[in-house]
């Protein structure tokens, strides 16, 4: 039978699982740090909560659980794995507004669920690291997601990297100065979102394909490639009242996060970014690492969402860590977290069991970590043991240790092995491990 | 629309998910210590690695994957939700034999799924917490993984228990001497497993009508009152080989254990306890604890289950901390988790919000963890907003402040407030703070 995991998914064994876990680590205390708090929901959901949030695309990618025993004829789902952490969010601030003390931070990190089509980095169980503020449209909770992003993304050991900043409305108010109609905004935008994927010249031809008019589809085309990119955007958003909102936007939030990013970190206001299209209302932002300048974190303003369960608007601003790209982009040593046990006693016979047993017992109690070998096999085989499982300290006691009350302790690293009265075993054997 | 999580599923705010993390902490660390490493799978499996491995009633409860896409239409199921973790560790050892170096030690903390009827302390996701050891049939492999199960009890905060050993071959040893013929045997295990719930008459009468022969009904439902039962269990076992081999186990089993066990927990010899039927071969145990007995850990050798996609035969033996029930009998203060911020930098007003940032960097940066308030609103709203987070101090600048270079520090514990120096507002909070 085919043992692989089902595709798309991992199996992690101990070295994947020590590195993940520190990762996640760096991240809960990064976003604790800017005063969010962690929430954790179901895997999954009822389907009506998450059906119809996410496109068609996220119905038709969507982990849907039939129903169970007699339903489960009616080849109908009535559950679904979680697509993202957004829309629990928003069924969570509905059910719990009396516990969830507004302006709300919430972190939460946890796997999502997507029959994306598997590939290098894309996975069909993967982890989101989302922080969210809900309930301030206030510049400042914005400014706060980026910070603790970009605090993140430092824990993990991500030093290097771009931040751009744009807004929805900035973006809006460009695309309408380019003469774009309204029935092709929406496309248009599409297009733009995909520019790091095909390229300047990709994006023209999108743009013709879409029916963009010409005239629109040139002006465009030239600033993609321009240098100056950055002032003709400003200059062509300062001629209308959108535009104008945007960029003040944007402005803000750059003025609250520049000062208080760590050196190494880029700032730029970046007029054709998008990301996405109709989630984000105000300030999104994305930054950019490494030598393929792969998106890394995410986020912006939502203000349409959360209220969703709620009956009422609530405005809302998120950030997502890519911790998958990130541990991918970090990627060089997968194995090298230290997960082995610091010390092996090894058992001469069965008869030394019980003594064997006791001893690391009273290794254990002095904050050892401590493998007894509880396999059949003589010496010889408990130390290939120890080598393979990468165990430096093996403890050693045959019948002349035990009349002479002693331990050998063989240090596997060089082969040297040492005689240690056993009432010295535990200071020894702590002396060399920390 | 009903804005609760899905029957038999959790949201965990703050408190909780603090509270959990660290019972998982404790719990990797105790594992860690004795030598297992850590091993994570995929929320799903294909539907043919675990179809049939949990019985009818396994298949019924779980929660089955409709196909994706086109062949949603199909009304059938390719993945299933895991519904334990051992038959993934099965797949996980035919996969990777190379890398999983036997005696294989690996702990898995993670949640699984079952259709089960939600009740107290029975939920449709919960955590299962399992040390196993495969590929060693030495007593010495259980007796590790019941000292690691004890750890994770104690690390836990639970000291007192009952640890109560048997061995399957000790109990069908038991049962041939009863007098239970072989096509009864299973019905009266089942029976006798039921003991805890339903008591000595409760047995009494489903053996009766399971067929049990009223000979063997007698002597059994005698034993199950008296006080002696372990010693009369002993001398029915000495009667036949089986009864001599399954007791010699135990015993074995019980020596390695008892003398490095900690003060609190009281081991015995339960010759009635049954646990299960089709998968434990050898000894197996169960740990009781709390005023109501419930059971809180258990596990046991399974000789016949993890070779299943290896094509070989695989001995093995596991335990399980039953970590949810634990949290209920321990859950006196569910809320009591600390996982406010230490700080609350308030902003004065609009423009005070670049240096009301900068503030909170700056606190940051020096280890602190910082809300700053990203919400509408004035000075009386903010403390509010601190006392409900209990958020214990408050940083204030208003225009006075700003002119003489100060902060000022509220202790919302106290209501009491001091002025201090720009340059010594760190140092100031960290005093108080840590």
């Amino acid at each position: 039978m085919d043992t692989n995991p089902a595709s798309g998914t991992r199996d992690f064994l101990a070295g994947e699982v020590t590195r993940r876990r520190a990762a996640f680590q760096a991240l809960r205390t990064a976003f604790e740090r800017h005063g969010f708090q962690p929430l954790d929901t179901p895997a999954f959901e009822r389907l009506e909560i998450l059906a119809g949030k996410y496109g068609e695309e996220g119905d038709q990618l969507m982990f849907k659980i039939l129903r169970r025993g007699k339903h489960e004829a009616t080849g109908e789902a009535d559950l679904a794995l979680r697509y993202d952490l957004t829309v629990p969010l928003a069924r969570v601030v509905a059910q719990y507004s009396d516990q969830t003390i507004e302006p709300f931070r919430r972190y939460q990190l946890a796997p999502v669920w997507r029959a994306d089509r598997p590939g290098r980095g894309r996975f069909r169980e993967f982890t989101q690291c989302d922080v969210d503020i809900v309930g301030s449209a206030a510049p400042l909770a914005d400014a706060e997601v980026i910070l603790a992003v970009v605090a993140g993304l430092t824990a993990l050991g991500v030093e290097q990297f771009d931040l751009q900043l744009n807004s929805r409305r900035a973006l809006r108010g460009l695309i309408e100065a380019y003469g774009v109609p309204l029935d092709r905004e929406q496309t248009t935008l599409t297009a733009l979102d995909k520019l790091d994927k095909i390229g300047a010249d990709g994006v023209v031809a999108e743009l013709r394909k879409r029916g963009v008019p010409e005239q629109a589809v040139a002006r465009i085309g030239d600033d993609l490639t321009a240098d100056e990119l950055t002032d003709r955007a400003r200059q062509v958003l300062a001629e209308t009242e959108r535009g104008r909102t945007g960029l003040a936007e944007v402005d803000v939030v750059a003025t609250l996060v520049a000062p208080n990013l760590p050196a190494g970190v880029n700032l730029s206001f970046a007029p054709l970014l998008a990301r996405g299209l109709d989630y984000y209302t105000g300030v999104i932002f994305e930054v950019h690492a490494g030598e393929l300048n792969t998106s890394v974190a995410s986020g912006g303003r939502y203000d349409e969402l959360i209220g969703m369960f709620s009956n009422r608007d609530i405005p809302a601003t998120g950030g997502s860590v890519g911790l998958e790209r990130v541990l991918l982009l970090l990627d060089d040593d997968p194995g090298g977290a230290q997960t082995s046990p610091e010390v092996l006693v090894t058992v001469f016979d069965a008869e030394a069991a019980a003594g064997a047993a006791a001893t690391a017992s009273r290794l254990r109690a002095a904050g050892l970590t401590v493998d007894l070998y509880a396999g059949a096999g003589g010496l010889g085989k408990q130390l290939r043991y120890a080598d393979r499982r990468d165990i430096r300290w093996c403890v050693l006691r045959g019948p002349d240790e035990r009349a002479a009350g002693t331990y050998a302790v063989k240090d596997m690293a060089t082969g040297e092995q040492t005689e240690v009265d056993a009432a010295a075993l535990v200071d020894h054997l702590r002396a060399r491990v920390h």
